[in-house]
């Protein structure tokens, strides 16, 4: 009987493996090479799902993406409506070791598209989340009883630098820009809109 | 006669030849190699500088603080006060060719120091980098006459997280954050704070 190769276990396997790697030793020794050893597989079988460097950069974002996808959709909306934001907000803010993994390999994931002129396809995924957030800032905005004279566009555009940015510094700065503070900054953001 | 080789002004020639590569063709691209190139120097001569591609983005980090400095030295304060605190924080945000090179040596060293585990002195860079931004977003607070009930520190945190955060939209989405929608959040934000 032929052996039948199930796909999507298998890439299954290889997210776990990569993603063990990447809490473990951070995104740059992610490599076809320590994913394998990780896995338990030859190098030729990883390399059959992701070719090259920037293939697995991008298997990893993949994985960040539906992460996020599955927490920020598990939710429940309860408590008073700043705290509901907050919760989707958190879910893409570092203030965890799994959400610090999956922050680094965005940063990684972005900063190779910056650094690379003609990267298109990197760049198309790149856009592809930022839009995502974006949209979620905008309709958690929808969602509360905001200020009259207030412009959601630009709401959303600030609310959305806004987690970046804390998002940045908590990576950059983790003993200072600590989950209490991030939480403390956003709720006045967000109250301070509120009618 | 020995040859006396003035060190300073070959380093002034290197930081020359290395933002004409980074502004033409992108961090990515500096390397001793292409450094010589441009600046027509034995790879071995750019070497004794930067024995290293680590120690070349730090003498690129170097070169960025040393022109955001001068800028914001050279810096005249009139106008009413959002608007002079406004021209500061422009210094340091990628509204143009000149500061996105800028950003762009930023947002590589960042991440090379986020993804690289162990590197200390890369790391202390990044923490100094980061630390001058928060105290230029304190000291440009503390020179406007804020409302009563406001807290300086978590003030001086949210701007500066807002100014890191539009930077990277501004690097991510030139076309869609530009240099007007930022002004005009900026200025919305710190309008909101005045007493």
């Amino acid at each position: 009987m032929p052996k039948i190769v199930d796909h999507d276990t298998r890439r299954e396997e290889i997210a776990e493996a990569l993603w063990r790697v990447v809490r473990r030793d951070g995104i740059r020794a992610a490599s076809v090479r320590t994913i394998a050893a990780e896995a338990g597989w030859s190098a030729g079988a990883v390399r059959y799902y992701f070719p090259d460097q920037a293939g697995l950069l991008s298997f990893a974002m993949d994985l960040v993406s539906r992460r996020v996808t599955e927490r920020v959709s598990a939710l429940q909306p309860k408590g008073d409506p700043a705290s509901v934001v907050l919760r989707y907000l958190e879910q893409v803010i570092p203030l965890d070791d799994e959400r610090r993994a999956e922050f680094d390999v965005w940063l990684a994931f972005m900063a190779q598209a910056q650094a690379e002129t003609g990267a298109g396809e990197l760049h198309a995924h790149v856009d592809k989340v930022h839009d995502d957030l974006r949209h979620l800032c905008e309709s958690l905005l929808q969602s509360l009883k905001l200020q009259d004279d207030l412009d959601l566009r630009r709401e959303s555009e600030r609310l959305h630098a806004l987690v970046d940015g804390l998002s940045l510094h908590a990576a950059i700065q983790p003993e200072r820009t600590t989950a209490t503070r991030i939480r403390h900054i956003l709720r006045h953001h967000l109250e301070a809109l509120l009618a």
